[in-house]
C-alpha cells in the first residue's frame, strides 16, 4: 500500500505541470479519461461486483443501489467526464484589470488551487466526477472513497491514472487513497502545504469532523434543513406543487425539504389540501405517503405525528415532514434564522414586498421565490458542473462549479515603480 | 466587565438592521464615527496618554511610537472614516445573472458576512480603520485590539459607538471586547456561530494560534518573505531603484523585500552596485545602512555577512537582506516556491519569455514584473481600502478591501418551477 504522505507530496510535485497546461491539453486528458473508463469497463465492473458481493451482507438496498455500477452507470460516468470538456476553462480568466495613475497595471487573474482532496462516501461515480472537475480547473486532485466502494474506486482511479499518462501528463495529478481507515481521513485534514482545499462530501459526522480537526482549508458542504414558506397571498394550487415537488422528488438529498412553515390566515384552508396531496393522494397513486410532524396549532387542524422537540432540526432526509403555523414573514424569517442551515428556504407568495423582505433577511446560499429548492445544484443554477454544495461563507457559498474550485493572484507589470 | 459571549451574542442580534441598511444610512453612520472621533479627542488622548506613561517603561521606542496618539493622528483617523464614505456600497451588488430555459431567474448578490472579529496588536488606529471598513460592508464588528493599547482602544471604540447611536444605529453593532488576555483571543477562535470571520491581524504567533485553534472562519494574513529576482536581462539601474525602495522604504512591513536573488550570468557586475547601493551610498547620506547575508556564491563577490541556515525563511521587518545567486529563471521559481510565503514576488527582467515564466508559475498572492513588491496594498491596487493582506487562497487572496469582505447568495425568482 502506498503511503497517503507519499501520494500526497507526488500530487503535489506534479501539480505545477497541469497549473501550466493549456485549456486543449487539459480537455485531451479528459477524452483520454473517459476512452480509459469506457475501455477498463469490464475491469471496473468486476471489482464493483467484489464490492456488490461484500456490501449485501451489510448494507441495506439503498445503500447498495448507490454502489451498484453497470454498464449504462460507466457510460453515464464517461459522459459525465466529456460534459466537463464542453465547459470554459476558468484558469487565466482576468478577472479585473486596472491601470493606475502611476502606470503599474494590476491584473486579477484566475488562477488553479493546486490539490483539492475530496472524501466521500459509498458512491463510486464521485470518484471521476470529482477527478474531471478539479483536473478542469487546473488542480491535482486526491480521491478518498469510502470502504464499501473500495475496489470500484480503485479501478475507476487506476482508468484516470492510464488516461492522464495516455495523454502525456503526471498520473500522480490523480492520487487514490488505498487507506480507508479513519487514520487517513485525519491525515488529510492535517496534510498542511500539502492540500490547498480539502472538500467533506458525506454525513453529519465527517463534516463536523473536517470542521473541528482540518489543519488545511475546508469547505462545508451539504446538510440541508430546507424551509418553505407559505405566505398568506400566495397561490395555494403552485404551493401544493412545489411542496410536493420539494419534499418527494428525491427526499435523500440535501436540497429537499425538511421544513414547511405556513401563515395562520391561511393555514386552516391550506393545512387540509396539503395533507390531502402528501398522504391520501399519493397513496392513491402507490406513492410513498409524506409523514406529517405538526406542531400545535397545525395539529389542531389536521391529522398528523406531534412534533418532538427535535423535528424543527432535523434533516430526515426521508418522507417526513415538519409542519408550523406561523403569523408574519417575519416570523417565518426569525423561525429561519433559529432551525435553518443556511442551504435553501423558499418564500410562496404574490405579495412583492413580503418576496423582498425574506429574500433580503433569509441568509441561506439560495433563497428562492415561488419555486422549489430542489433547484440549487450548479447545472440548475447555470454553472454547469459542480463539486458540491457549500454551506458556509468565505470562498464559496452555494453549488461549486469551476470557478468555485479556483484562486485567484494579482499579476502587476510596470516600468520601474517604486513607492 | 462585559462579557465576551455577551458582546458577541449582542452584535450578532444586532447585525441584521445593518445588513439591511441602506448605503445612505451605513455613510451617515460612518460621518457620525468620524464626527464624534474628533469631538471625543480629548478623552482619546488622555486615554492614550495613560496606555503611553505605561508603555514607555516596558516597549521599545518604535513600538512606543505605534502606540502614540496626536490630534494629528486622530485627525488621520476621521478622514480615514470619511474615505471609506466615499467608497461606492459593496452589498447588493447583482455579480451575475442567469435566466434559466424554465424561467427561474438566478441572481448571485453581494451580502453581508454578518459579523467579522479583529484580533489586532498594538497600533489604535486599527479600531477605527477596521470598524469603517467591516461597517461599510454591512457587517458588525467585534474589535479585541492589544493589552498596551487598551485604554486608547476603549475611548476610540466609545466614539464609535457615540457615532452609531448618534444615526439610529444599535451601538452593539460594535462590540469592543475588555479582556486582552489569551482566554478571550481563544474564545473568539472558537465562537461558533457567533462570528462569520475572524481576520488576526499581528505575529506569526498570532496568525498560527488562528490556523490551529480556530473553529470560526478565519483569513491567514500578513507574513511576508517577499522575494525580488534579478534576471539577466534586467535593467541594473532599474533594478538597484527597485531593490533598495523595496527594501527600506519601510522594512517593518510585510510586502517589505525579504530576499534578494541574483542571475549567475549577471551576479559579478551587480551585486558590486548593490553593495555600494545599500551600504556607502546609504552611509554617505546618514541613512540606515543594509546588512546584506550572503549565500557561498554571492560571498565570493562582494563583502557581507555569511547567511545561515535560516536566514532565506526569515521575514526580517529590518534593514537585513539575504542576497542568493541562481542560474536561471527555473532556478528562483524554484526558490521562491521552497521559501517563499505566497505574499509578494517580483521579477526584474526585459526578457517578456521569462516574465511569463514567472508570473505564470510562481503561486504567491501578488507577482510583479519590474515594479517594487512594496505595492502589494488595497490603496495601490485600486481598491480603496483593505483589511490585511491575505496570503491563502480561499475566498480572499492579497489585499482584502470592502469586496472581499462580503459573500454573497443566489436569489432565484420562479412562478411556480418544480424539478
Amino acid at each position: 500500500m502506498r503511503e497517503t504522505r507519499e501520494i500526497l507530496q507526488a500530487a503535489k510535485a506534479a501539480a505545477p505541470v497541469l497549473a501550466a497546461a493549456s485549456a486543449e491539453t487539459k480537455n485531451a486528458a479528459l477524452e483520454a479519461i473517459a476512452s480509459r473508463l469506457l475501455s477498463e469497463q469490464d475491469a471496473i465492473l468486476s471489482a464493483n461486483a467484489e464490492d456488490m458481493a461484500r456490501a449485501r451482507e451489510t448494507l441495506g438496498a439503498v445503500m447498495s443501489d448507490r454502489l451498484l455500477l453497470t454498464p449504462e452507470r460507466v457510460a453515464g460516468m464517461a459522459a459525465g467526464i466529456r460534459d466537463a470538456v464542453a465547459l470554459p476553462d476558468p484558469v487565466g480568466q482576468v478577472l479585473r484589470r486596472t491601470e493606475r495613475p502611476n502606470g503599474l497595471i494590476v491584473e486579477k487573474v484566475a488562477v488553479p488551487l493546486g490539490v483539492i482532496a475530496i472524501i466521500y462516501e459509498s458512491r463510486p461515480n464521485v470518484t471521476s466526477d470529482a477527478a474531471a472537475l478539479a483536473l478542469k480547473a487546473g488542480s491535482a486532485v486526491i480521491l478518498r472513497g469510502g470502504k464499501e466502494a473500495f475496489r470500484s474506486n480503485a479501478a475507476i482511479a487506476n482508468a484516470i491514472k492510464l488516461g492522464l499518462s495516455d495523454a502525456g501528463l503526471p498520473s500522480d495529478l490523480a492520487g487514490f487513497i488505498e487507506d480507508t481507515s479513519r487514520d487517513s481521513a485525519r491525515e488529510l485534514m492535517e496534510a498542511e502545504g500539502l492540500i490547498d482545499l480539502l472538500i467533506p462530501r458525506g454525513g453529519a459526522g465527517l463534516i463536523r469532523a473536517c470542521m473541528e480537526r482540518a489543519k488545511v482549508p475546508c469547505i462545508q458542504t451539504g446538510t440541508g434543513i430546507c424551509h418553505i414558506y407559505v405566505d398568506a397571498s400566495a397561490r395555494q394550487d403552485m404551493a401544493l406543487d412545489i411542496i410536493e415537488n420539494a419534499k418527494t422528488s428525491r427526499p435523500s438529498v440535501c436540497n429537499a425539504e425538511e421544513v414547511l412553515l405556513v401563515h395562520s390566515a391561511i393555514a386552516a384552508e391550506f393545512l387540509p389540501k396539503l395533507c390531502k396531496r402528501l398522504t391520501a393522494d399519493r397513496a392513491a397513486k402507490g406513492l410513498p405517503v409524506v409523514e406529517l410532524r405538526l406542531d400545535s396549532r397545525a395539529g389542531a387542524i389536521i391529522p398528523g405525528t406531534a412534533a418532538g422537540e427535535r423535528d424543527f432540526d432535523t434533516e430526515f432526509l426521508d418522507y417526513i415532514l415538519a409542519v408550523g403555523v406561523v403569523d408574519s414573514v417575519e416570523d417565518a424569517i426569525a423561525h429561519i434564522g433559529r432551525h435553518s442551515t443556511g442551504h435553501s428556504e423558499a418564500i410562496l407568495t404574490e405579495d412583492d414586498g413580503a418576496a423582498a423582505r425574506f429574500t433580503q433577511a433569509v441568509d441561506s446560499a439560495a433563497v428562492y421565490v415561488n419555486a422549489s429548492t430542489r433547484f440549487t445544484d450548479g447545472g440548475e443554477f447555470g454553472l454547469g458542473c459542480e463539486m458540491g454544495i457549500s454551506t458556509q461563507k468565505l470562498h464559496a457559498r452555494g453549488p461549486m462549479g469551476l470557478e468555485e474550485l479556483t484562486s485567484y493572484k494579482y499579476i502587476v507589470r510596470g516600468n520601474g515603480q517604486t513607492r
